[in-house]
């Protein structure tokens, strides 16, 4: 570091994202990224010589058009949703802005949350989770941090039922409860509608995965009014136009085309069906995702090898090195095809193990 | 506020973007955008299918094509530079790495480092400007604090030559000192060379300006290469995909098509002389700009008054309320024809005024 670098940050550990190697061109299942193109909507919008011409001109600073679709699509009102630089930037905003008592967040989760902790210096428990891996809601009922909790979680991709989330805001009104649902549309279901009943519920998505998105970056974050203007506060303290104007003009198209995304969705779910049965047939304990990815590991095969095995034969999934899951990894569900090679890689590796 | 919301925070005042009205349409001299398109290459660019499709991918978290290309304009090299999210993100990242022992900047400039410096908890001092509205470098020399200086600084458009910069950085090696260039592509000349000598310099430019880009959403950072990693340590704990496909990829296009930038900024020096010159034969009083607008004042007009004839009459410019410059107005150039409108408003307004 050097010597103008704030002290309090010389022990911070940046977040690693997955890998884009450049040496060669893999089926690249590491990223959670849909294997499909955003709607044809989407296309259009950002082929407008209109568009382009308009990008000398600052960005709507409110997001009003996309503000109002989403916030119909959803159901909310459009003060009670904020638009972010990926969901990542809503998380950001969250930890800075509600959490002078400290957080707490499951110890298998997103490994952004505790470099948040860490960045904005606040005290953090990390929960671990029950043996099943599944998240135990009694273990946040009553605390007084705020709670973050990805539902579904990542990287098992388990779904926390609603009634539990709900147990959890109820159990303390005067402490949030941050839901961060960036994998929801695969087969969990949106604590949003919730936010009318509590107002110490914030519920955190993305365009990055349903919606074919991660390139564009947005994020959103709903609830109530109150908690969304803290949240405007900061925005406008740090970067108030910061949604450009190709991803807002996508935005807008892509909500227009929810339906795309939902077929999208079906397809998804449909194939993680078939290559969770498959990986299964081959020996594998695969967690029961509601996500578009799988959390997998086989009795034979070790979670690194596996992982580093698929890589030279050019098909990309994540590892994670943490103890409690160094034996699985994480793959992402593609189109038919891509699973087909990623089966085809496995049943050679696994012959080859078996000799 | 929420009783979320942290109380660090209860007296935060965010930035106020410059209005953008939706009631009618606006000669918009207001917000400092450049009256030209973004070049060919850039317009080509966003039509491409092949971007909007590669949109259901993360963007490369290293932004390496745009890094090398720019950087080889520069004259840097490509990890003496990074990219974010506007050039504010910049200025965030600094004051939020490189402020251990406090800010001093000028009290009239750019009225994001006063939020910056509060939403960060530091120390700061606010230098007031010479009477001629100039920067005292004195008043820097020698300091311990972080020092900001916007070059040529705004709402005054006045620039510093570079020596003083040099006198400034050189004073004291072991204190940053970050040189923020939005406005140096219309006739100042850019501190970066001088970051090769002094590991005590940063310099931030933005795509906003000069480049048409407003829209997209690019502003970048060059130092030496260890204060661009802290940098990257911040950038990669709070949002790593920062900059959006789209972004990157009309950066590129927009780097290739330099020229195309040198020659707007060309017209807008032509048409700024042009206005000044006939803003001054009406009576007004102008600031020797350096920037792609001018400072104004005219002794028989209100300077919240002349703002509001404008409006009312299509014309928007920008007012700032506080004592030292409330009979100022700042006038962004746009294109000749757009100030003859401005001029002709002028002309009926003070025809008006002097009955």
């Amino acid at each position: 570091m050097s010597r103008f670098f704030d002290k309090r940050f010389s022990e911070l550990e940046a977040y690693t994202p997955g890998e884009q190697p450049r040496d060669m061109k893999y089926v690249k299942l590491n990223t959670n990224e849909s294997p499909y193109p955003p709607s044809p909507g989407v296309i259009k919008a950002m082929a407008e010589r209109e568009l382009s011409e308009r990008m000398r001109l600052y960005p709507d600073p409110e997001c009003l058009a996309v503000r109002e679709s989403l916030a119909a699509l959803l159901g909310v009102g459009k003060d009670e949703l904020v638009l972010t630089n990926g969901s990542d930037e809503s998380l950001a905003f969250a930890f800075m802005s509600f959490c002078e008592r400290g957080v707490i967040f499951p110890e298998i989760s997103y490994g952004f949350y505790k470099v948040f902790a860490q960045l904005y210096g606040l005290n953090y428990r990390q929960i671990p989770l029950k043996d099943d891996f599944t998240i135990d809601p009694d273990d946040y009922i009553g605390t007084d941090e705020t709670v973050f909790i990805a539902n579904p979680n990542a990287p098992t991709g388990l779904f926390m039922p609603l009634c539990d989330i709900e147990r959890i805001a109820a159990s303390n009104p005067d402490r949030l409860v941050v839901i961060d649902e960036a994998y929801v549309d695969f087969g969990g279901e949106s604590a949003i509608p919730l936010t009318k009943k509590y107002d110490n519920l914030l519920v955190i998505q993305t365009f990055s995965k349903s919606r074919s998105m991660a390139g564009a970056r947005l994020g959103f974050a709903v609830g109530c009014a109150d908690i969304i203007r803290d949240m405007n506060t900061i925005r406008y303290s740090t970067n108030p136009y910061n949604i450009n104007s190709a991803t807002l003009a996508m935005a807008s198209a892509a909500v227009a085309d929810n339906d795309y995304y939902l077929d999208n969705c079906k397809k998804i779910i449909n194939t993680r069906t078939d290559t969770t049965e498959k990986l299964r047939a081959l020996g594998f304990e695969v967690l029961d995702s509601k996500c578009n990815f799988i959390f997998a590991k086989h009795p034979l095969l070790d979670g690194e090898a596996y992982y580093k095995e698929l890589k030279s034969r050019g098909v990309l999934v994540r590892h994670f090195g943490s103890e409690k899951i160094r034996d699985y990894n994480r793959i992402t569900i593609g189109t038919p095809e891509m699973m087909d090679t990623l089966l085809k890689q496995t049943r050679e590796i696994l012959g080859a193990k078996r000799g």
